[in-house]
């Protein structure tokens, strides 16, 4: 993967902008606007949640609808209120906003797909968003720093703001694809954290761009956790409008193939943004499988040690507390032995080995617990069962992860 | 169910002891015994985890065996270490503390099931085992400060010890049922919490008291959870002596329905206290669903919204955030219409609506949380789905977990 400076505008065609709407923060940016001056192939992935965000709904149908025509041009995103648990009200905010951005965009609002995230059961002020989406289509432009704004709009128990770009060539051709994305809490490995915006002047199908949507997010966002409380906003957008040229991507061909690997890099560093920023995180958490006797095995058993409770109060705690690890391996549903397995902890301070063939080691406290003081923790667990891997990231267990979820609303 | 003072020494045959064995604790007692001067009929319930400690190894093969000829004798359990991922070190310390309990008791080694709780990948000091036991038999003794003493020797993490005893009449005759047990961390719903002993001088055969024993933990210690992390060492076991000279019990009869439905009362009673006394709670927090669409549903949602870490932080805040547990319901894996949901909060200062029709109400944010300052919090779950029902009991999260958990070994 290329890495390029820049996130949503880094893509030809796409401007950006942010502006304070408040309607729920004071003196902060709580809106942002991606639109894009050519019509968009568009593709997401959202919550699993039997309870979905009036938002979510939304974009479900303006995706469907996108895929026979490819018209998308914009995303109205409000940071504060999730528009969760809303019922009629909330759908109505959905219409009246989508409406709102389409007469100020002189689009139509099936074009608009739109995105909260904040306090679930709280109600949208409609003229508030009204006057929000005025005012960010005033401001669009497709400099760096309306992507930087725009990044810091969506935050909410996010400490930093998360954006990506990268290039590959399509094609000959050089295409870029960039991202904003927030979230650090409510975050659960089964699609993703709360959300998460893509934009590609790459030509894609609506298909194609799907399937690489899909397979990029497999091995990224849906293998962070935070809290394992999945949201009821989660959305991952992608928006291609094909501006950079190159021969449109319509099956799973070399171009096909550089474009999903390059999105799957690109979404793999942004994924692990969010578990390093989690809520009263001190350390990312990485849980590595190895020699697991299928892919989905890996997956499922890297996700449980990096959800344990235990285990992420004993990594907060540098504590080489290996019996918790495996603990956690053996409640993951999955079946194996457990006298076959080896566990190692590393960071950039060293290696250390805690269990080999399912039984502690002698090893040396101290030196585990200057391997666990890195701000990047990783336990590698080695199954001895087959070929598979995979890989999963988390946080530690913080006394402010407390704080912060004890008194969110107020 | 008729409470009575006591616990495991209250049925009639069974005797108690506890003693210091310097196992890992210095100045307190870290062994218990239970006793049964008559041979009894057995049955367990297990960690369904793939690790598994080598004493629930034990357990399970002389339950198993203790089937056809009802002969178990006692019990040992040592707190401290969990003798789990300890490979054939462990399986050695079983036999040998079995062996040790045979020789002092004049039993087979055979007649002796095994507990261990605590720290995972330690290693049992065999001569300190075999010289506890020696003193564990040395004072044996069926009073009430017995049990009272072998409860307190087993906790762990427990602030409080944990005992009930309770009375029925089956064929005529006055039955007693008593119990200890401990655990308040590594809880997750799915069989059970660390360690609970039950004794009766109930006749029953060994079909009808597993049957009788799987009955009562599904509504009781399958129902509760500190923090989900399910433990490599979960042990139920009941002994009965038959020494109430009741009519043995052997089919599905009105005398084994007493008998379950006390033990039922019981356990259920027993397993709320290992709840409210979770790693640093402050609140025992019960989650009720109502008019779901199957008892499997019922339960499975009721555990998921008491296992939500942003659901549990919020309690501990006092926090009437009734968006998470409307989002645990939704991840919980079962369908339903959130727009049918209500939900309302209940405490003994009073009752407070949440939710109706899955979108928020208008309710006054004070006396919310006044409800959720008792030490005791009711989340009321209403699915408007069907006629089935389940109750699941937690904690809050607090400052205090994360500080126990981040430096429990040391």
């Amino acid at each position: 993967m290329k890495r390029i400076e820049g996130g949503v505008t880094a893509a030809r065609g796409f401007q950006a902008a942010a502006a304070a709407a408040g309607i729920k923060y004071r003196d902060r940016d709580d809106m942002a606007m991606i639109y894009s001056a050519f019509p968009c192939q568009a593709a997401g992935v959202f919550t699993s949640n039997v309870v979905q965000a009036a938002p979510v709904r939304w974009d479900r149908e303006i995706v469907r609808q996108s895929k026979t025509n490819g018209s998308v041009r914009a995303v109205v995103v409000n940071a504060g209120i999730a528009n969760a648990c809303t019922g009629e009200d909330g759908r109505r905010a959905c219409r009246e906003t989508a409406e709102a951005a389409a007469e100020a965009l002189s689009i139509g609002a099936d074009q608009v797909l739109l995105a909260s995230t904040g306090v679930i059961g709280a109600y949208l002020p409609l003229e508030k968003l009204a006057n929000g989406v005025k005012l960010l289509t005033s401001r669009l432009s497709d400099t760096a720093d309306a992507s930087l704004s725009a990044s810091r709009a969506i935050m909410t128990t996010d400490t930093v703001n998360k954006e990506i770009a990268a290039e590959c060539t399509l094609g000959g051709k050089t295409c870029r694809i960039g991202a904003i994305s927030k979230g650090v809490g409510m975050i659960e490995p089964n699609m993703c954290t709360m959300l998460c915006f893509v934009t590609t002047d790459a030509a894609v199908s609506a298909d194609m761009l799907d399937k690489a949507l899909r397979f990029a997010v497999a091995d990224s966002y849906n293998m962070i956790s935070v809290d394992g409380d999945m949201s009821t906003n989660d959305s991952l957008l992608i928006l291609a409008n094909g501006q950079a040229g190159n021969p449109l991507i319509t099956e799973e061909d070399e171009d096909y193939r550089v474009f999903a690997e390059t999105l799957r890099e690109m979404l793999i560093e942004q994924a692990k943004k969010h578990a390093a920023d989690g809520e009263g995180a001190t350390a990312l958490f990485e849980t590595r499988v190895l020699h697991a006797d299928s892919a989905e095995h890996a997956r499922v058993l890297a996700k449980s040690v990096v959800n344990s409770m235990l285990t992420k109060a004993a990594i907060f705690g540098h504590d080489a507390n290996g019996g918790r690890i495996l603990c956690a391996l053996g409640y993951a549903g999955v079946s194996f032995d457990p006298e076959q397995v080896d566990l190692t902890i590393e960071s950039a301070a060293g290696k250390v080995p805690l269990y080999r063939a399912g039984a502690k080691l002698d090893y040396d406290e101290e030196e585990a617990t200057r391997v666990l003081s890195e701000k990047t923790v990783t336990a590698v667990c080695d199954m001895h069962a087959g070929d598979a891997e995979a890989t999963a990231w988390g946080c530690d267990l913080s006394y402010d992860y407390v704080k912060i979820n004890a008194d969110y609303r107020s």
